[in-house]
C-alpha cells in the first residue's frame, strides 16, 4: 500500500485531520509561505477548472457576460455602505505604499516611506463597491438595464483561522453583479442564480443542498435578502456552499446610481450579487470521500478512467498496452478522459492505492489471463466493488457505469442527509440531537435575533437557512414558546 | 452615423488618442477609480476569454497543467535573487496592514495601527519567487521533474504612466513556470513556448511577429536569456507581445532547490518562465483597426456575423427575421457565432456604424427586395467591400469568407511590416529612417551595452531583439564601426 495512503488519518480518528491530510496527500492544495494563503496544486486546480467551465456555461446560458474589475478598492468606497464596511473592514489587506528601496543598513529591501499612497487601497474582499462605482457611468436610462455581469477573480479576507479551501485568506471565486429596473426583476434574478447553484451542486458535485433564506443576522453585509445553498458534510456539520443576494437599492444609493425609468422619472437601480468559491472544493471533498481517499463524481474528475496493465516483461506489456490503447481510444471518442499508467518503477498495488487516494471513478486492470480470455477487471471507486467482465462492449459499459457512479454518489449523500435531518420540538431534544448525532435540525423559531443568538451562544448551532420550500406548519419556538409558522434549519457549521 | 463613431479621433490626427477612443467607445475597457487600474468591459473580456481558451489549449497540448499560487509575496523573498529585486522593487504595491477600524474622529474608516504585519507583503508583479519557494517542497529527485505549471492570474506593477491594455498597474496574464533536470531541457522549453506564442499571434491574432533574443540590458530581471515576440503597430512602433525566459539555475539557487540527478548527485534545478498578458489586446487593436473602429480577426471575434433586418412594420420584420433565423441556424451548426439585431429604436445606419466600431467581421443585411429576390447583402469589415449575393449557399460562402478575412488581415499586416522594415548601414540613415518612416530597422551592432545605450539615448530606439533566424552576414556596427556578424532589430516601442 502506498506510503501516502498509510499516513492518511481516518475519519473516525480525527475528521479534521483526515480532511487536511486528504487535501495535501491527494495533491489538491497545500499551505504556503504566506499566512492563510494556499497553493492550489495541478490536480486540485484541474477539478476547479471543471467547476469553472460548467458554471461559466450555466451563467452564459442565463444571459450573463464576464468582465473584470480592479483588484483594489479605495478605502473611502468602503465607508459608503454602512453595513458593508462593518462586515468587511475588520479583515482586509491594506496597501499603503507603492515602492520598496534598498535597506540603507544592509542587505534586503524596505518599504520606501516616500512612496506612501494618498489614499490606502483595500485588496477586494468582494467587489460591490468598486463595481457600483463603475456602473454609475454605464447606466443612464432603463434602456441600459439590465446589466448582467460576472467576474472570475481572487479575493482576500484576512481570516484568523484558516483551513485549506474552506477558509483561506485569499480564495478564488466568481461574483455576479447585476443591475435592474425593478425590485421584482432583481428578486427574480437572485432566485434564478441560487437555483443555478443548487442545480450545479446536485448535478455536478453530487451534493444535495437545501435552498433557503438567511436570517437577518446571517445576511450578507449590505443585502436586503440572502439566499443560500446549505450542504451537509459527513461529520454532520453544514457547509454554506453558495449565496445569492438581493441588495435592494443599497449600493445604488451609496454610489448614487440613478436611471430614467419607463415613466421618465429618476429612480435608483436595483441590484443583486451572487458567488461561489473554491470553498466548493471543500464541499466536494468532505461530502463524498472516505478513508481510502477522495471519491470524485465522474463529471468533475480530471481523470475518469485509469487503466493499469499487470505484466511481466516488455513483450507482455506491449500486448496488454495495445489492447488497452484500443479501449482507451473508444472511451476518448465518447469524451471520457483516460489515463494508462504503465510505470515500471512502482508495483500495481501502489498504483491501485494511489488512484483510490486521488478518487479516480473507474479503475481497469488487465493482466495476461485477461488478455487471453478477453476479460478485464473493473473497480468502481465509490463502492470499491470489483468485477471481471468481458472486453466485449466494455466502452458502453463504462460509459453507463460513470453515470451510475455519479447517481450513486449523489443518492448516497442524499440518503445520509435524510438520515441526518431531525425534526425536534423542544430545546432539550435540540441539544441532545446536536450533541449525539449532529446533522440538520428542523425546529420552530420565533423569528427574533435574541432567540437565535441564545441558541448560537449555548450550542454553537446557527440557523443555516429558512428553507424556501418549508411547508407551513403551526408550532411554537423551542426557546420562547412563541408561535411559529414554519420550521427553520439549524446546524453547527464550517 | 453613430454618435460614438463620429467622436472617434482619426489615426492620422492623433494615433494615441485614436487608440484610447477606440478602446473606450468600442466597449473594450475603461479607466477606473483606482489609479492605473482598468475595468475590462464585457466585449473586451469576451475577446480575452477567446485568447485564454486557445492559449490554454495550446499549453495543455504541450504538456502543461494549471495551478494557482498566492497573490502575496513576503518582502524577504524579493531580496533572494539580486537582479529580480532590482527589477521589480521600485514599482510594487505593498500590503502593510490587515485591518481597518472606525475613524475615532468621525465618519469613515482608517487603517488600524495595531494591525501591522510583521513582514510586509508584496502584491505579485510576477511569481518566480513564491513559486520557487513552493517547488522546493515538490522536488527531491529527477523523477519529480519536469514540473510544467502555468497560472492564469492578475499581477500588479506600479507603473507611473499607464495606457489601457498596454501598460496598466494591474493586468491579467498567464505565467508558465517550469523546472527541469538539465540546462538543455530548460532551453528547449523556453524555445518551445516562444514558438507557441508566435503561432498564437500569427494564427489567431493575425499579427506577424519576429522571434528573437533580448539583448543583455533588455532581459528579464533574473533570466539568463529572454526570448521575445515583437510585433509592429500601424504607427511604426514595436510592441513586445510575449516573452519566454531561460532562468538558468538562478531561482533554484536563490531558494535552494536541489535534486538528486540520474547520477545520484545533488544539483540545482533548471528553470524557465514565460508569459503573455492583456497587452495582447493592445496588439490586436493597434495592428488591424482603422478610423471606422476595430477590425477583429474572425477567430477571436465574440460575434463573427451580425445580421440586420431592414424593414417597415411588424409583418415585414417577421418575414425577414424568419429567413435570417434559418441562415443563423445554418451558421451556428458550423460553430459560427451570430447575432441578429432587430432593435427598432435605432436606424440601420446606426447599427452598421456600431458593428463597424465593434469590428464584427461579417455584416449581413436583408430588406424586402432581398427577401423577394432571394438575395442578401454581405459586407466584410476588413475591406468594407459590399456585395449582394444569392441566399443559396450563403452558409458555405460565409464560412469561407471568415477564413478569407482571417488570412486577409494577417497578410495585410505582414505586407505592412515588410514595407516598414528597413535595412540601414549608417547611423545617419538609421536616424533618418526612424524619424521619417519609423518601423523596424535592421542594422549591425557591435554587441556592447554602451552602443545600445547611446542609440537609445539619442533616438529613443531600442534593440527589440536579435532575431533567431537572422542570416549570418559580415558588417560593421553603425556606431562604433566594429565588426558584426548579424543585423539586430531596432525600433521605437510601446
Amino acid at each position: 500500500m502506498a506510503k501516502e495512503l498509510k499516513e492518511l488519518t481516518s475519519r473516525e480518528e480525527n475528521y479534521s485531520q483526515w480532511y487536511n491530510d486528504l487535501v495535501v496527500k491527494a495533491g489538491l492544495a497545500e499551505g504556503s509561505a504566506v499566512r492563510g494563503c494556499m497553493v492550489i496544486k495541478p490536480y486540485g486546480y484541474a477539478i476547479w477548472e471543471k467547476m469553472q467551465r460548467q458554471l461559466d456555461t450555466m451563467f452564459k446560458e442565463t444571459g450573463h457576460e464576464n468582465a473584470y474589475f480592479p483588484l483594489f478598492i479605495p478605502k473611502s468606497f468602503f465607508s459608503k455602505e454602512a453595513h458593508h464596511v462593518e462586515g468587511f473592514a475588520k479583515e482586509c489587506a491594506v496597501v499603503t505604499h507603492y515602492r520598496l528601496k534598498n535597506d540603507p543598513d544592509g542587505k534586503g529591501v524596505v518599504v520606501d516611506p516616500d512612496a506612501k499612497l494618498e489614499e490606502e487601497l483595500i485588496v477586494r474582499p468582494t467587489s460591490e463597491t468598486i463595481i457600483w462605482n463603475t456602473y454609475k457611468n454605464w447606466i443612464q436610462s432603463y434602456r441600459d438595464l439590465p446589466i448582467l455581469c460576472n467576474q472570475w477573480a481572487n479575493v482576500v479576507r484576512w481570516e484568523m483561522r484558516t483551513r485549506l479551501f474552506l477558509r483561506t485568506a485569499e480564495f478564488l471565486w466568481q461574483e455576479g453583479h447585476t443591475a435592474h429596473e425593478t425590485r421584482e426583476e432583481a428578486i427574480a434574478e437572485a432566485q434564478k442564480m441560487i437555483r443555478v447553484y443548487a442545480d450545479f451542486a446536485e448535478q455536478w458535485l453530487a451534493v444535495p443542498v437545501i435552498v433557503g433564506h438567511k436570517s437577518d443576522s446571517e445576511r450578507f453585509a449590505g443585502a436586503e435578502d440572502t439566499l443560500t445553498i446549505e450542504a451537509l458534510m459527513q461529520d454532520g456539520k453544514a457547509l454554506q456552499s453558495g449565496t445569492s443576494h438581493f441588495l435592494g437599492q443599497n449600493f445604488a444609493k451609496a454610489f448614487d446610481v440613478q436611471f430614467t425609468n419607463r415613466e421618465g422619472k429618476l429612480d435608483y437601480v436595483w441590484a443583486t450579487s451572487w458567488g461561489v468559491s473554491t470553498r466548493l472544493m471543500g464541499a466536494l471533498i468532505m461530502a463524498h470521500s472516505d478513508n481510502n481517499g477522495l471519491v470524485l463524481p465522474p463529471k468533475l474528475a480530471p481523470i475518469q478512467v485509469v487503466m493499469i496493465p499487470i505484466y511481466k516483461g516488455a513483450e507482455e506489456l506491449a500486448k496488454i498496452t495495445a489492447r488497452l490503447d484500443e479501449i482507451a481510444a473508444g472511451l476518448k471518442a465518447k469524451g471520457i478522459s483516460v489515463k494508462i499508467d504503465a510505470r515500471d518503477n512502482v508495483r500495481s498495488g501502489f498504483k491501485f492505492a494511489e488512484y483510490e487516494l486521488k478518487g479516480v471513478p473507474v479503475r481497469l486492470a488487465m493482466g495476461p489471463r485477461d488478455l487471453a480470455g478477453d476479460t478485464i477487471e473493473i473497480v468502481r471507486r465509490d463502492t470499491l466493488a470489483k468485477e471481471t467482465v468481458s472486453q466485449e462492449g466494455i466502452v458502453d459499459r463504462i460509459e453507463k457505469l460513470l453515470v451510475d457512479i455519479q447517481d450513486g454518489i449523489y443518492n448516497k449523500a442524499l440518503k445520509f442527509r435524510e438520515e441526518m435531518t431531525t425534526r425536534v420540538d423542544t430545546y432539550d431534544e435540540f441539544k441532545r440531537v446536536l450533541d449525539e448525532k449532529g446533522g440538520f435540525i428542523l425546529a420552530h423559531w420565533d423569528g427574533t435575533p435574541e432567540t437565535e443568538e441564545q441558541i448560537k451562544a449555548e450550542t454553537k448551532a446557527t440557523i443555516r437557512c429558512i428553507p424556501v420550500d418549508a411547508p407551513e406548519e403551526d408550532g411554537v419556538c423551542i426557546i420562547s414558546g412563541k408561535p411559529s409558522k414554519r420550521r427553520v434549519l439549524f446546524a453547527r457549521s464550517y
